[in-house]
């Protein structure tokens, strides 16, 4: 693995699971193999999980982590080829990364779409040329569209809580929410569960949040989210903008928000939810209090994906 | 002690303050303690001394210290059991609490009050739901009605400084400020110096700003500032605002701010302020800058309360 | 070296670079120099390439580093003798120095001219306070008018790309900005080249940019741009508001900004910018992406003159 930015990076899912697994029951039994190495923490977005599960897995790897805030501590990076800045950007992405480059073995980066223009964040920039300028590993903390240690975090507790031989149903569903949301971490499930092909896929969301093809071939798509739910092992909550209306809400239709009555039809599933989460907006009190849901468990396993990414660079 | 959020969680203050002066002559003779243990410096307000001093002391103590600024770094958590989540709050508190319970060994946090509604801020619900669903010790770094690691370190450099056998004459005095504060330090030393039991202690100051009772029980109470001030052995200057009108600022009487004249009927009083002081405001610079001034020594103590509560809570 | 304010604090100016050159080749050689020591950072304006190669410095000498926004998570620091402190400051430098300087072993800060008071600003009232107040070893992390760090660096910079036996000759150039900008980096600069005194140095820039007499005697001063240029060995590109009509704006001629076709009377200049540079601004993409850049070298470098001078201060 050279850099994590999708899931097209992973060679061979399963074993990155087990690698993650292994971690979480021997913390530090890898901690010799970061001795005096350095990994650098960029967010040019605001994040929790995502922070202080990567500063603790390079703890356990024996990194240094360093924090930096580029909103807050630092300025506002240019990322356009060939632009006269004299505007509100202060340092070309260009020159900013060769030198972040320098200061670190693996660079991490969390940023965020504009939700204005699909192309913009669709094209990820920002990524693209830290990989082309800094010339060191990066590893995305969450992206324009996608959003990797999530998707591997969520396969990684699917694995856990599912021991059957048969594959097991895994249903996506849209919730509602009260502002406009990105695609990302919709995206990604996407793409890494019908990457790692071991489950039966249901995409369900209302007329106008269709997710892009490029995530999403492979699932069954469907706006009836009763018949999505039908006989499902695992529902993954979450809210999305539009992609085609692109970063538009269309509707809060509160019957979309998952309930205990909307689990009836399913196989007792376990509910997966990234965090944060609006309770009784896009999920019920009664589920995420309840025995069916996974959230805890999800949030605890960044730390455990985190590790199991960065060991596999630090091996490289 | 299975939390630090007062002195109700300390079994025997006099060992604790010895265990942080142990710490003083010898920082680093636990620093095998904490090892591989990680501990969480969770801010929803800003902070200097105890921010640093906790950091300080979690790494004499071997341990890696994450500090995390939920206000400008995170975002706003929901407190309220049911809410449904369509405002500002972006996350509960059930939901983030195990999450960062899985992250680390000691949790510490600091909030403050709204000042807006006595009740809200005195049930100190985020402390107790921390408490509730985070599953590991809870440190307060400051909360809405107490500051018991200032408390702590007051305690340990009045012991430092009296070295009489009779019992000091203590008196916490109220000073004039510019805007409304917390009444916590103030509540939290009248609590510590009654359960302390070790000194003959009173509280002065004008009409309007008697604390809660629950607080300053043991204590004498006098309006009259100069007849509280006679022999006194240690002066601590405070300014809060009114507990009874809540959050109101009665007055801003200059002559309660402490100057030497305040000083002389005093047995030589020392004089004490948990920082930061507004000068010529709260007190004067002769004092600050004076031979009875312990703010300094105060600040340094900082350190070695929390390295005895850390320690006391690692130890568990 | 007792603190590291400007060049004035440095006996040997080759001594200290031949150190840094050493680090460069060997980071970790000094590891233990460092052992249970702690350096606090302490920002008033923000910063990435200075914050981040501090803390690497620091950490390739064994040191544990704590860094603090005293902007974002502090507060506003009075610094003026006997204010009464009933406005926007909320702690006295003389209250907040010496807990600072009981918690760190070296203390280093980073702080901005206002740019409207002359007078102020070249008083450099907070770090001569701090060293007053700290009583612990001060490093400038840029100051008001000075930014030693940079210039080390950029001596550093300048004897890797210059190994002939005559003297290199020098030029600062003056360069366009949108906003105004402070004097230290040119300041230092020139204070450092003329304090070496291995090079033929000559300033250029439009009238009304002179800068303080106290920096740049010994340098040949011109307004005429391409004589300056001609035969220069590294040119170093800068903007800088006016000292005299003190932090003014008096033109953005881009004329001035730095193009090949300037570079064409030079001898094959390696041109040189402390970073952030506003691209097509001060300086053009064809300079900054071509051979003849420096300028990420110099980022990358700012490392080995941190920890050259963080072990100077350590070793005394």
């Amino acid at each position: 693995m050279k850099n994590f930015i999708s899931v097209n990076d992973v060679a061979d899912i399963n074993a990155l699971v087990q690698k993650a697994i292994a971690y979480k029951a021997h913390p530090l039994k890898d901690i010799a193999l970061g001795t005096h190495k350095r990994i650098g923490l960029l967010f040019l977005n605001p994040s929790l999980r995502t922070r202080l599960s990567t500063q603790i897995a390079a703890a356990n790897l024996g990194m240094e982590a360093i924090v930096f805030n580029m909103d807050k501590e630092g300025w506002k990076l240019e990322l356009e080829d060939g632009a006269i800045m004299d505007g509100t950007t202060v340092e070309h992405i260009k020159d900013a990364a060769p030198i972040l480059g320098s200061y670190f073995d693996i660079l991490c980066v969390r940023t965020f779409p504009s939700l204005l223009n699909r192309d913009d964040d669709y094209n990820e920039v920002l990524l693209s040329r830290l990989i082309e300028y800094a010339g060191l590993p990066i590893v995305s903390l969450e992206s324009a569209t996608l959003h990797p240690l999530q998707s591997l975090t969520d396969i990684i507790t699917i694995t856990e809580n599912f021991k059957e031989v048969r594959k097991p149903k895994i249903v996506l569903t849209w919730a509602p929410h009260i502002k406009p949301i990105p695609q990302c971490v919709s995206n990604s499930f996407a793409q890494w569960i019908n990457a790692w092909g071991e489950a039966d896929f249901t995409i369900t969301h209302p007329e106008g949040y269709e997710l892009g093809e490029q995530y999403t071939t492979g699932a069954t798509i469907t706006h009836n989210q009763q018949q999505a739910l039908a006989d499902a092992d695992f529902v993954y909550v979450k809210n999305w903008s539009s992609y085609q209306d692109y970063g538009k809400v269309l509707t809060e239709n509160p019957e979309w928000m998952l309930t205990n009555k909307h689990l009836s039809a399913t196989n007792h599933a376990k509910v997966m939810h990234c965090l944060p989460v609006r309770r009784n907006v896009e999920l019920s009190d009664e589920i995420l209090d309840g025995p069916q849901s996974l959230v805890s468990q999800q949030g605890a396993n960044r730390v455990w994906a985190a590790q199991a990414v960065i060991s596999e660079l630090l091996k490289n």
